[in-house]
């Protein structure tokens, strides 16, 4: 039986050849190959690499080794600015992409910066300023080549929703604005702290199926909001709840709405869905949506012009600032009742822009096949936002819809931003007076033509499919949004995440296994009904590494098994349980928790009379069992490399028992 | 190729036989079994299996299956109360093991609640009182025979800290009793709560080691405290880390220590421990230690009494209560300020104290081996606590040394629990006034003989060699508590093991594998340096469930193997890798964002023309990966039974190609 564990192993897909050859040449042992010890590594090693894998995952500082020290200095300047490396590269046919690519998502970012700010309670003026500063700095130092960088709807939502519940906005504008820098500054602090402390997998504990259903609920909320300025009501709520919002909706439904708004923000909102619906025929026609917002507000502020539909209650934009952005750093709170508040909101804010950002560039890295370095990319947009902070920006990141203008409107590098930017540039230098003009509802109606695309119904779709519990995360993330509010829509995504990660490594699945018919292979009966138990011995896989969280579950778990079989077997009087398998191929790792748990079930089935058998743990479990001397207690002869084998040992030292 | 995976399997041990027979006899398929499907469950099943999983592992409700009525109602009584079924089968045999147990306990319980009593800084009496009442409850409705309920040093100490925080207790005394009560009184109700929503493993994602390091750190805390008494000082900090403590000491060796108290004292710590010594060299003596302190107790009073020590600075207990419990309804804070207070402090303690109770009862159940339902502890060991705060009582729980003792002495029911309450009983009404010339340095070596046993060199030493990370955590906790605060070291203790599960669930491990000479059984290379790469083939396995918080890393891990493997072999010029074969056995659950993560590099790997293959995905893999039409996507055929599988069919294939 020179197959037994005795050492460690890995995981095994063992067969009868294999079995019973060693059996057989258990002698001359021609096919025996001794269970591998792995290389005792010393603590400081062992520590070295687990900080590796954790922080270090992509071993960013691998192009670092062996390289001379001026090579090094270029290798880490060009590290943290990523356009020193394809900067060199660079040609007029990449600018060719570049400059149309940039050209679409200058359009396509006016309008909507102008419309965002709004949703963040800023003047219009500050969306544009997120347009200018950021994706210069961006373009600089970030890695992705796809990512539109400027204001977005959630993030312009969240922001402004947490900055009115502290000042009001049309209360205290100065002071609202000065915090929205300072959450800005810190959301920049943040995003730069989680990128160089190597803790960007931080935002991985937000779940997929948790981000669908806050952006479908942001979406929904961000369109409601739009009502106001589409239906030209005066009386708004300052609550996003659904509730709030159709009750302020249909309360002013006799005296309060005016068709000329109505009229203009219907046709163009008609126009704008239209122009999204072709791109979805012909994907060439990316460039019809694109344009659009900008197309509906040159002509709607064309008609308001000649018409003076501004008389007739059509809100307009009015007052917009003309130039660039002016500094901000002495607008930030450096100390006061607000730094802590400014805080708190930025790193909110931060962590969610972030999660966007990060999502739209792996998204497109993926696509076009290039790797990115997850923690750069987060020192790159905070120091963007840090940058932003002081000149009059508020929080910026990747656009998922402008993102995908950009890809298609076939950018190769992030040159295309540094193009947007320009446009933005000369738009606040010379054209933004003609913006005064603009119609509030066709901004609403831009917004809402964006803000369609974040709900994602095919997503959703598949999360029910393939699975319920992330279903109830996307729907609590949503209906938490949509009939509560942004935040508490955020707190619960995280939390049902986190629920999510606590359920799955308390309640590991168990289950039966039996023989399949005329093989030596052991299945989980309840899949394979033909499956059948071996008489006096019961085999029970458990399928996760056994931890604190889940030890006590586990042992409890398999004595039920035991029990109920018993109770069985006693009823049809069968031959009693002699043997219990413990089958380990999934438990990976194991702690002292577990251990003691094993230890447990050991003198537990001692009682009963029943001998306890391990099959096949692997390396790290097998290395912490002999550390603890488990081994030693239960038998070294009672741990075996599969569960053919435990049965092939156990069932012929059954007969001879009575 | 029948045996290709394509509806969803279990775990196997394939083997050589099977896998060439089937090949040989594809034909007339003798050995095949068809992939088991598991029979779908419609949604409802589906999530009442996931709730009962959860919520109900232990099957509470199995016993009232198939009864009439009335049958019900006895057994639902039985399980409230279980006196009611044990008490039927009591018997006089019995009575004398629980008798001696409970006078063993009482005579260890006595003295001991009148020193815990001060560590929570309260009266002596309310220590005997929390041993009078709360056992008695338990008695009845408690299912452990081994417990040995009352108050406990470290929850003592906690809730004395905590209370502490909150109110001075030698500023205001009634204040301070009643906020005490208040917290008993949602220690209950949080106790019963989670024990009736079946929320009781919660207390599991406290970690064993985590506990380890918290007793350890509250055992030498509360020896330090000792010193107060011990050395007779009068003016001692209210702090209970160790830096302040010994400055505490320090700054009054001069003057403020008491000779006589310190000879007193010591010599009485010196008989207590070696009490304790002499039953390591013999179980049988364990009624020496368990007596020993009632003996100091009765020969110290004595001799202050005789000597007048307490003339000559030796501090006496002094005042202390005769009677039994007064109730305390009408002292709970059932508004104001002290209500919030007192419920986030009692839903601490309440959490500590079950998890010590829920650790004890557990022990002894197995060693008994009889079935503890951890949930309906806690709805007793609540009940217990919310009579308690209405009867003088502050947060009881069960002890583990007197446990230990009850145990020893040969209980066999909670009836010794209830001898033990009658003995109380008796010292509250009678004898309590001989208690006031009891020197309070005795009260403390009693109190450090019995924590000393709280410290468990043992454990930590096996911690540290089986899991380097619960040693962190046990360390982190020891000092925390030791360094700065019983709360302090607490949330070190609950924030390590959370970190613990999360960076289990971010950091999966994963492996190359390579085959085994003369086998078809594939390994981790590192672990078996015999093993050899299949040439064009990289095996990768992934040791873990893949879900949203470690998809992306699994993803780029995978690929960053393929990248160091090509620069491998690009130096060696050898034929580039074809096929990657991801070996799934261990991923036993994958959810929408791994299904992406695995989209995802099935995309990069088809840039790189590298064929993705997966081998051995669990039934639920399997089922989530049709769901969500990934093997159309990659292709049928590239979902193979085995790794051994999967390489004999892309091997031949590859020597097809250039």
């Amino acid at each position: 039986m020179s197959h037994r564990v005795t050492d460690g192993l890995g995981h095994e897909e063992m067969d009868v050849i294999n079995v019973s050859s060693s059996r057989r040449n258990s002698e001359n042992l021609p096919y025996v190959h001794k269970v591998g010890v792995p290389p005792k590594q010393n603590l400081l090693k062992e520590i070295a690499g687990t900080v590796k894998e954790t922080f270090f995952a992509d071993d960013p500082l691998r192009h670092f080794k062996d390289q001379p020290r001026s090579r090094k200095f270029v290798l880490g300047l060009q590290a943290v600015f990523p356009i020193l490396e394809w900067g060199r590269h660079y040609s007029l046919s990449k600018f060719k992409g570049d400059f149309i690519a940039g050209l679409t998502i200058a359009s396509l970012c006016i309008p909507q910066d102008i419309g965002y700010a709004k949703l963040a309670n800023m003047e219009p003026q500050y969306g544009l300023y997120s347009s200018f500063v950021p994706p210069l700095v961006y373009a600089f130092m970030g890695s992705s080549r796809d990512i539109a960088i400027g204001p977005v709807a959630v993030v312009s939502l969240l922001l402004g929703s947490l900055l009115q519940d502290e000042i009001d906005s049309s209360d205290n504008p100065v002071d609202y604005r000065r915090l929205a820098f300072t959450a800005t500054f810190f959301a920049g602090i943040t995003q730069v702290t989680l990128g160089f402390f190597r803790l960007g997998f931080l935002i991985d504990f937000l779940s997929h199926a948790a981000i669908v259903g806050f952006m479908a609920g942001a979406a929904i909320t961000i369109a409601l909001q739009q009502l106001k300025s589409l239906l030209g009501i005066k009386k708004f709520t300052k609550n996003t709840d659904i509730v709030s919002v159709m009750r302020s909706v249909w309360s002013s439904v006799h005296h309060g709405w005016n068709w000329q708004t109505i009229l203009i923000g219907m046709s163009f909102l008609a126009f704008l869905l239209a122009a999204k619906y072709i791109v979805k025929k012909n994907k060439k026609l990316f460039w019809v949506p694109a344009i659009a917002p900008l197309i509906s507000v040159i002509l709607s502020t064309f008609i308001v012009y000649i018409t003076h539909a501004d008389k007739h209650g059509v809100q307009i934009v009015k007052h917009i600032r003309k130039g660039i952005n002016p500094p901000s750093v002495n607008e930030i709170f450096f100390s006061g009742e607000y730094l802590g508040k400014g805080f708190r909101i930025g790193v909110v804010a931060g962590m969610i822009a972030l999660t966007e950002a990060v999502a739209i560039g792996r998204t497109f890295a993926s696509m076009k096949d290039y790797q990115l370095d997850g923690n750069k990319e987060m020192v790159a947009l905070g120091t963007m936002n840090i940058v932003g902070s002081m000149t009059s920006c508020y929080v910026a990141t990747g656009s998922f819809s402008r993102s995908a203008v950009n890809y298609m409107a076939g950018c190769h590098t992030a040159v295309s931003n540094i193009v947007m930017s320009c446009v933005v540039l000369v738009t606040l230098e010379l054209i933004i007076p003609l913006f005064k003009y603009t119609p509030n509802a066709i901004l609403a109606s831009i917004i809402i033509s964006a803000v369609i695309g974040l709900i994602d119904i095919e997503a959703v779709t598949l999360i029910w499919k393939i699975d319920k519990f992330d279903f109830v995360a996307c729907m609590g993330a949503f209906f938490g949004v949509v009939f509560s509010s942004v935040e508490i829509g955020l707190l619960i995504a995280v939390s049902i995440s986190f629920a999510k990660i606590l359920l799955q490594v308390t309640r590991p699945r168990t289950a039966i296994l039996g023989k399949l018919p005329r093989t030596t292979v052991y299945r989980n009966i309840l899949q394979y009904p033909e499956a059948t138990k071996v008489p006096g011995i019961l085999i029970v896989r458990v399928d996760s590494a056994i931890y604190f969280s889940n030890s006590n579950y586990v042992k409890e778990r398999i004595l039920r098994w035991l029990a109920d079989e018993e109770e069985q077997l006693k009823e049809n009087s069968q031959r009693r349980i002699q043997y219990l398998i413990v089958e380990m191929s999934p438990v990976t790792d194991i702690d002292t928790s577990g251990i003691h748990a094993l230890e447990e079930l050991f003198r537990s089935l001692e009682k009963r009379d029943v001998k306890l058998v391990l099959a096949n743990p692997g390396p790290v479990v097998v290395d912490k069992l002999h550390a603890s001397k488990f081994p030693e207690m239960i038998g070294e002869d009672r741990i075996y490399l599969t569960v053919a084998d435990a049965v092939l040992t156990c069932s012929p030292k059954m007969e001879l028992e009575p």
